[in-house]
């Protein structure tokens, strides 16, 4: 049986990775040659990862035909951004060779305009005769860890028990652990926003506040994302759960990440387009800011975390103000959703 | 008003500096001669808080009789195991003095053998006609960070609303932020058992683990404190709050935490008992796990991580041991309570 990985990014190699080691075959698809050269001959991919050693077996390739032709199961790990122009190619693919793989986003984000989460993108994609079941893989994951065999859990979320039953099958192992969760929405959600809170956890990294501050974010970040998710339909458990409490955990507290490190550069007085222009990786929080922005409006869910974060990052607030009015608001009962 | 703080170790140190701060005549009160003799001339408590210059008008006092005889409001901030003997005494001179203050824990822990809450064992040792209000103060708190004025945020959790405003309006002011909770129960076993799951946090960093195994412990104890909530009462939702998860994050990313530093000593191989005669400090995760323990015994709760804890410091079982096992166990839907 053969699997795909879409983006040869960290997260991408990384799961080819531990899918090859695994046993399976793999193929990891990237836009970028030079990358995807490197892959297949030095079995590395020293811009995202410098000490990993990719599995000997995994095959890369610039051919998305060649990718997904007669893939049993096909991983999307790209920018949100990017998912709905290779989705579209992959649905007519498939229309031509007419087979029906799992379908994984391992992707977290929401689509600028649409505010579309990447199931909904990949079932507007590809036509259902050639659909296979959509799980959605998310869960607090930092793609360097993962590399070094840290012990890592995810969960996997699907309308169908044994679709999430397969990606276990497929990706556990001595260090991947995957729980399941029925809450498709809830999973997704909680992983497309905590990227946002993260950019909120780092500028008070940057601009000086300590570990209460950081923790006072975070708890009441978590309360907005679980808040919007109620007003779509998601269980606000989930997001006490891996795919939100944990991967914000991880996002919002480790250096590794490149959302919290976005925020911490704010902090410390960077423009944002200084800093998006010299990261040389996708910031998914940035996008995913206006997306929430928009959403909330819509539904009419108070996010005053995420609404201060969207000011300074598309309405030019300066960050300290920001901040000064998010914490200035007038003391509460705590639990308000 | 009188206002005073028993316990003159970092957090009451900086609580009766907050309070007095905010126009308050504070006392506080300690054993230690030589730490309140401190207090009283230098200002200062630098074994705790090095950096912390306290409010010129606080005074110190060995006298508990002085301390309390004419407080409106006494802070319980001393060892959770030491409450229970100065309450009786605090009730002796209340009903001497025959008056009634507001009485409020801002410690968390659990009675080692009674298994009790401190809100119930201030109950039980201060009579009726002379017990004002209890509220219970929790929150992620660090003394260190108060100190030097970083932003925090605190639950109050009463059932009497107006003593939960009377804090608010003591407490409070830039730097100080008060939630109200009317869920004593969650808030007390939250501030307790995140002592627990830190010291796990800190031995899994100990051992070599990252990040993603850090957020993965914390996620899954998050949802065995909420479950053990459940069980004696408590709303499940409390534990998402700044009491539960907030002060779990705080507590389990801070290297100021002495827990998390207890837990990390041991993950490098140190024994428990050099650790705790090393420390200089009460380390209330240790006889709370055991508490945690007897408690989710008797009320039937599976507890995985406190048991693997409980396991170490008190059945000695090798931590590696008890970390494989706890990692090892079979992947299962996340939401289990």
């Amino acid at each position: 049986m053969q699997i795909t990985v879409l983006g040869s990014g960290s997260w991408g190699s990384v799961l080819a990775d531990v899918l090859a080691r695994n046993g399976h075959a793999v193929t990891i698809y990237g836009r970028n040659a030079q990358e995807i050269n490197e892959i297949n001959t030095d079995h590395t991919n020293k811009h995202y990862l410098a000490d990993l050693h990719m599995d000997e077996s995994i095959v890369g390739t610039t051919d998305l035909h060649q990718a997904v032709a007669s893939a049993a199961a096909i991983f999307f790990v790209i920018p949100t951004q990017a998912i709905r122009g290779v989705a579209e190619k992959v649905g007519a693919i498939l229309s031509e060779e007419g087979h029906r793989p799992f379908l994984i986003s391992a992707a977290k984000g929401l689509e600028e305009g649409t505010l579309y989460r990447i199931s909904q993108i990949l079932t507007q994609s590809i036509p259902a005769p050639v659909r296979g079941d959509i799980i959605v893989l998310s869960g607090p994951s930092h793609a360097e860890d993962v590399a070094r065999h840290d012990i890592t859990t995810l969960t996997a979320a699907s309308t169908n028990e044994d679709a999430m039953a397969w990606v276990q099958w497929v990706v556990m192992n001595d260090f991947m652990r995957i729980y399941t969760s029925p809450d498709v929405v809830g999973v997704e959600l909680g992983g497309a926003i905590k990227n946002v809170i993260a950019i909120g956890a780092g500028a008070i990294h940057g601009l000086g506040y300590g570990d209460n501050t950081k923790a006072a974010l975070m708890t009441r970040g978590l309360a907005e994302m679980a808040r919007l998710g109620a007003a779509f339909g998601a269980d606000p458990l989930t997001f006490s759960g891996l795919s939100g409490l944990g991967d914000l955990i991880v996002t919002c507290t480790s250096t590794n990440s490149r959302n919290w490190r976005c925020g911490n550069r704010l902090g410390q007085g960077e423009s944002l387009q200084h800093i998006l222009n010299t990261m040389g990786m996708v910031v998914e929080g940035v996008p995913t800011a206006q997306a929430v922005h928009d959403l909330s409006s819509q539904a009419q869910v108070d996010m005053p975390i995420c609404e201060a974060i969207y000011e300074v990052l598309y309405r030019h607030r300066p960050l300290q103000d920001s901040i000064d009015a998010l914490m200035g608001r007038i003391a509460k009962p705590e639990i308000d959703f």
